[in-house]
């Protein structure tokens, strides 16, 4: 059972890194050394050191800025998928202050793609509302919701602009959230959505369809798009 | 715009859109752009797409609604996230046929950067045990598991080639796994990775980490990389 292998050089340099950022010896948002530095410190090859960062990159721990270099990750958020949660709360609950800018608001016609989901007719109106979700003014979500005009007779832009949507639901219109069903899978960050996040359009991003219902009635179709380098998504299972 | 002889126009057609699919450009059960705008944004004829549209149909990867348009096909595995699952039985609840392909298997330290996870000592031995899963023949999943030498004495690559682990753990070992905590984000397809999963190394994947436990001891640490254009993960929250 005794392992005769030698551990791959990345793996050993990771460790080191690892080891150092766990020890705050390179700390939140701080560059670390370039790749040719560590070559140099390490005494490894250039290749060995950009697998060890690619390893690193994607487990979190550090992000790469173009043109800039390295930096050690910040803590991202972890959304526990347990029960029904909302952007604001979340934030508010980890001491962040959310903040919404809605970026458009019309009265649309759902047409086939949109009606299909939420089962009303294809000429039934929905508003469609785009909106960038930040905490601590900083962009983390894109997001586009659909919600039936019927049900929500005279909403406007400037109270979605003044309180968080879930709110304006409740205290407005008497109609509660209480289920959703979200669906996630990994997507690429698009040239408007990236513009938006002030992050690469090359980026990995959380696409996550939440459908919202109020007992039985689906009021909300919205599409997140997630910083894939913010946020991962828990869930316990037994 | 596309110009290589040797292929056959419709199926160099057939790639542009397949890629722009994987890349999420073109998203799940989005429309797509019409046969006349096809044309246009690659200077061919109305046969030619015809044919690429008809074999895109045929694989799977869109679908026509009379009338309506052609529509970029949903993802053919949806996991829901209510309980415990193991990839060998949500396969063969849909009737697939699930096999794991052990490409390597050894026992190695956990180092700082397993142990700290798993919360043993760096010096600790784990099997590292890196398997392909597929279902009827096709790679879906890339994962790395890590497993506690000592809690599985005398572990063979020959008996995980047999068996599905968790049937190994609970037939050999009699040790059941009853909890899991799975945390999903996105990520990019690795070199190694595309080329077992035989897909482009520019595909985007979700990367779960699964930690898995028994009672409350943690039994196995495991990293998945799931096809992105083949996965969504779905929960219902309340």
């Amino acid at each position: 059972m005794i392992n005769n292998k030698r551990i791959p050089l990345y793996l050993q340099l990771m460790d080191k890194i690892i080891e150092k950022i766990n020890a705050q010896e390179y700390r939140e948002q701080e560059k670390l050394p370039s790749e040719r530095e560590l070559c140099d410190m390490y005494g490894m090859s250039r290749i060995t050191v950009r697998q060890a960062m690619q390893e690193l990159e994607r487990e979190g721990y550090i992000y790469k800025l173009h043109g800039k270099g390295t930096f050690v990750a910040p803590k991202s958020y972890s959304q526990n998928l347990v029960k029904l949660y909302s952007f604001t709360d979340e934030m508010r609950k980890i001491g962040k202050i959310p903040t919404s800018k809605v970026l458009s608001f019309e009265a649309v016609e759902a047409e086939e793609a949109i009606g299909s989901k939420m089962g009303i007719h294809p000429k039934e109106e929905v508003y469609k509302v785009v909106r960038l979700r930040l905490a601590d003014e900083e962009p983390l979500m894109y997001e586009t919701s659909y919600i039936p005009v019927a049900k929500f007779p005279g909403l406007t832009q400037e109270t979605l602009d003044k309180q968080p949507m879930y709110e304006v639901f409740y205290n407005d219109y008497n109609i509660p959230v209480n289920k959703a069903v979200e669906s996630f899978s990994p997507t690429l960050v698009r040239e408007e959505e990236a513009k938006h996040l002030r992050i690469s359009s090359k980026q990995t991003a959380m696409l996550i369809k939440r459908y919202a219902y109020s007992d039985k009635q689906l009021i909300e179709y919205t599409i997140t798009v997630a910083r894939g380098d913010k946020f991962e998504y828990k869930v316990e299972l037994t």
